[in-house]
């Protein structure tokens, strides 16, 4: 975890029998404003720490940027008051296209989960083409990954109150993790980090997250182009559906040695 | 549960062992767009039912509403294309201010959450004056309720896909219950029903959550006037923040007996 990430608070802990006080890791959790080319674009709540990530992967995740080289350059200002967000303040690189009417239209109303407060709706499934050739996963493998990945919750396990997400490579091998308040961000901070490595949109690997798979998560996934998501817990029907017409494999309850696999013919 | 709100998919459960086919019970999940007199305002991803709740306590999260005499008619649209929204138009009653140039800057771009998106962060702390008498809970009720708001979760039940909320009155009877794949529409959903029975901004009972205390619950109960959110999950920093400036009680890891209070002296 990084700095910062989770602070000491004062708790009282309330059984039938006794109450005591004590002091209880709790997530942090804090506004952060997105801004391109100086303008706002975007609030979220995350945890701090990663947030270069967090903005390059919401912004690929949005079509804005496509390669690390899309941007010129990044400037954090922390805030000086609870009440304001910090800031991240992203520049494009000369030549990089901003729309910044279709962004008023379809963008500016988006909420970092890339669905919800979307002001006018995009077709969610347009540009969702299905990847060529999917991935075969070795069953064992995958059933294995719960094991594999739980280093990864440290924050969880601190404090009850933190999302995973980690990208695995073809074999199955965990390669980025990132926790977060906030799934979407946990997502968005590991599509960050694959775009810095020159990763974003290669097609390849498996993204797990230890929550529900959620519509946003699987069309981040897609958008990213990584052709299976595996969840700890379970799909909604627009989830599945995005996922089917992505071609991905769609994992859930993977977990205690045993899942359930809702598309994708890649773990037969 | 509404009808609507489960499917039932093919699914291949899978173990080290055996691979089955079976059809599971899934959560759907469709978006639907709130429009305020003719103008679309947010669309949240939501699980059908209830929307008029929805839209009523979204509207009244935000400010734009405060009571059920302030809309004139609702009207829902089905969505004709799984890529369309549903829509539900909210006409707003003669002589209710609505400032759409504030809602441009502040509102038109926040998310269903009432956080996540919000391209211009106002004060989050702003207009949360603490609740004038806040009750004292009953330890053994609080610990005993639980066991009584287990039969809110049919849906979690048969799809874990879905977050409940309760609302309980002063002496903790469960009264409004309400299911969704995004909990701060099971919460929206609440506060629109307590809208309707006029009982939004009473400042009594407590709103029970089935997952993590997020800054965004809170600052709905907070707006809502509810004195008290209780979760089953753990709390972030900043919803710990919010519940003490609007001096409400917080509780966090409520189950098995036991739960953890960060905020109020309610349940000494």
């Amino acid at each position: 975890m990084e700095e910062g990430a989770i602070q000491r608070r004062p708790v009282t802990r309330v059984t039938g029998r006794s109450s005591e006080r004590f002091e209880d890791a709790i997530a942090v959790a804090r506004a952060l404003e997105i801004r391109v080319d100086g303008r706002a674009l975007s609030v979220t709540l995350r945890t701090p720490g990663h947030d270069e990530e967090l903005a390059l992967g919401f912004l690929a995740s949005e079509g804005v940027v496509r390669r690390a080289a899309d941007v010129s350059a990044v400037a954090a200002t922390a805030a000086r008051h609870r009440d304001e967000p910090d800031m991240l303040d992203v520049t494009l690189a000369a030549g990089v296209p901003l729309d910044w009417s279709r962004l008023e239209r379809h963008f500016a109303s988006t909420a970092s989960c890339g669905i919800c407060g979307r002001a006018h709706l995009e077709s969610l499934h347009a540009g969702l083409s299905p990847v060529a050739s999917p991935p075969r996963w070795d069953t064992a493998a995958l059933l294995a990954l719960p094991a594999r990945v739980r280093e990864s919750q440290a924050g969880f396990e601190a404090t009850g109150a933190l999302h995973a997400a980690v990208w695995c490579d073809g074999a199955l091998e965990p390669r980025v993790s990132r926790e977060d308040v906030g799934r979407h961000n946990a997502v968005d901070k590991v599509c960050g980090a694959l775009l810095r490595e020159g990763r974003y949109g290669a097609g390849e690997g498996l993204l797990w997250v230890s929550g529900r798979a959620g519509a946003e998560l699987v069309l981040k996934a897609a958008r990213a182009r990584i052709p299976a998501l595996a969840a700890v817990g379970a799909p909604s029907s627009l989830a599945i559906d995005l996922a089917a017409t992505a071609g991905m494999t769609l994992v859930g309850f993977l977990r205690d040695g045993r899942m359930n696999v809702y598309t994708g013919e890649g773990a037969a």
